[in-house]
């Protein structure tokens, strides 16, 4: 089955609370994160795909660096996906998971 | 005090089984690991700091899918190193540390 690709946009679920970090400046997932913390969540999930999974450690450590002490890193899970192109073929791509408590 | 700069280079510490990821090609590093684990270690650690975090992570997952499918990954952090340039600046940089069980 294929795989979602949303790992180049900035998606914010509200739902589960997960920050996807994609191509746009770490910025953006940093106070995206902010501000589910200051909305009311006590747990958020940051993820990454491929080159973009080290962008997502620096977005953990600016926000817990720069704006939120109190955050703490919960879990870090890393692994593998597999994407189907359209034409079938399937590549392996790391991700990563961050779960940040507060 | 100035850290260390081994990130760039392939290093091999027998002393404590780590291995620094740096430019060279993943492959390099995944046989550096699967030769640990060979010559008898049970546990190594996989670092890398900055952008080349995510060679790491490459690294311990295509260690683990092709070649080792018994190594788990015991523990994995992420965090932030403080670099002190020749000029005495102070840049920071992500860090992260995949820790490996055979």
């Amino acid at each position: 089955m294929a795989e979602e690709t949303t790992a180049a946009q900035p998606v914010l679920r509200k739902d589960d609370n997960t920050i996807y970090v994609g191509k746009k400046p770490s910025m953006g997932y940093v106070l995206a994160a902010l501000t589910q913390f200051t909305n009311g969540a006590t747990e958020i999930a940051v993820k990454a795909r491929g080159k973009l999974t080290s962008k997502a450690i620096d977005v953990v450590q600016i926000l817990k660096n720069r704006y939120m002490n109190d955050v703490a890193i919960k879990e870090v899970k890393i692994g593998t996906e597999e994407l189907t192109g359209e034409d079938g073929r399937v590549s392996r791509v790391s991700i990563i998971e961050i779960y940040l408590k507060k």
